[in-house]
């Protein structure tokens, strides 16, 4: 799939790794596709570099990757025209690090980060995944002991498809992925960071993730 | 253990039952205590019934079980002298229906109920703990397919280890009980009850929980 990355951080680097290994054509988008650090990590990743519009341009999917606070504005630099119908899948999330360690949320409980971008971008089809964990585990889940849960919300039933089967080519178990209904429903998933972020603690490692249990 | 169990609705009820199975000396604590149709629950549950500062004195553990935005008056209906010193396991969640369903809580990110609590009495000694599981699933989590996780929350290292001792009596594997840390970390697992609604109405039940998955 051709699939477009925002965010040149660490986590849009290594999901973007992660999708060139996995097989799909992938561009980064950066403001900055000529530094040199840069270019050596996307000529060993595999990754085109682009401008945030030209990488846009054609993608059938791109993924934001920007740090929360820097998403809507990485979403205008690609430009809403080329983002037109395209498939979001938001990564990100909205993490407040004003008051220090750990983060807040700067959008929660009754909004979350992908509800505004979806009312930013209207014509932009958001599905929220991956965010619930590690950039590490997002790319390579087969890194935890079992097969664990990842959650999508998003209000567009096909876009949903096209993420899961994305997820599915990183390693993703099918079986695993909770439809939690509308993007509304990112609250949760969003939320979920601050439960996340005490088990980092809790745990001594960001390299977890969990598995939902029945009855 | 002596247990004061405070809420007499649904959670109050399943969780007294539950303690009182596990062989504990449980009192519920409400201001209605003649009521017929509660009076019977109780003679059937072996719980005692009480009213709320009968109920705090003497117990070695208090139970605060009662609807988030009632438990500030409950505990102070108790007496913050009876208080002094006591253990306080805080399942509540500090849920806000006033916009219908879902909820959203009334309490978040960067505060949560624990912690009001522990600023309201600072001499209980709260923990945060169970409000992450369905009622049924809090006083016999052998009806899940496997162990799955609890997080504890709260200042006091010895009052911990007391609720990690109860929840031990309830079925609850000691392995699967992460400590978070202090009481503001109950703004994670408080925070968390937004995926848990999702998920419910994703699953269509509230019976599950989630089990944590390491590399």
């Amino acid at each position: 799939m051709r699939i477009s990355v925002l965010g040149s951080g660490g986590v849009g680097r290594t999901v973007a790794a992660g999708l060139a290994k996995a097989g799909h054509d992938v561009v980064l988008g950066s403001r900055d596709v000529t530094r040199d650090e840069l270019v050596r990590w996307a000529d060993a990743a595999d990754v085109r570099l682009a401008g945030p519009a030209e990488a846009a341009g054609g993608a059938e999917l791109v993924v934001n990757a920007t740090p929360g606070e820097a998403s809507e504005q990485a979403l205008a630099d690609a430009g809403a025209g080329e983002l037109d119908g395209v498939v979001l899948m938001d990564v990100a999330n909205p993490l407040d690090f004003s008051g220090g360690f750990p983060p807040s949320l700067f959008v929660a409980n009754t909004d979350s980060l992908a509800e505004r971008l979806q009312r930013a971008f209207p014509n932009l089809r958001v599905v929220k995944a991956l965010n619930t964990v590690n950039a590490g585990v997002m790319v390579d889940p087969g890194q935890l002991a079992e097969a664990s849960a990842l959650f999508v919300a998003g209000e567009d039933a096909e876009a949903k498809a096209t993420v899961v089967e994305v997820l599915a080519s990183l390693g993703w178990d099918r079986n695993q992925i909770v439809d939690l209904g509308g993007v509304a429903a990112a609250r949760g998933a969003e939320a979920y960071l601050l439960l996340w972020l005490a088990l980092m603690g809790a745990l001594g490692t960001p390299q977890f993730n969990v598995r939902i249990v029945r009855g």
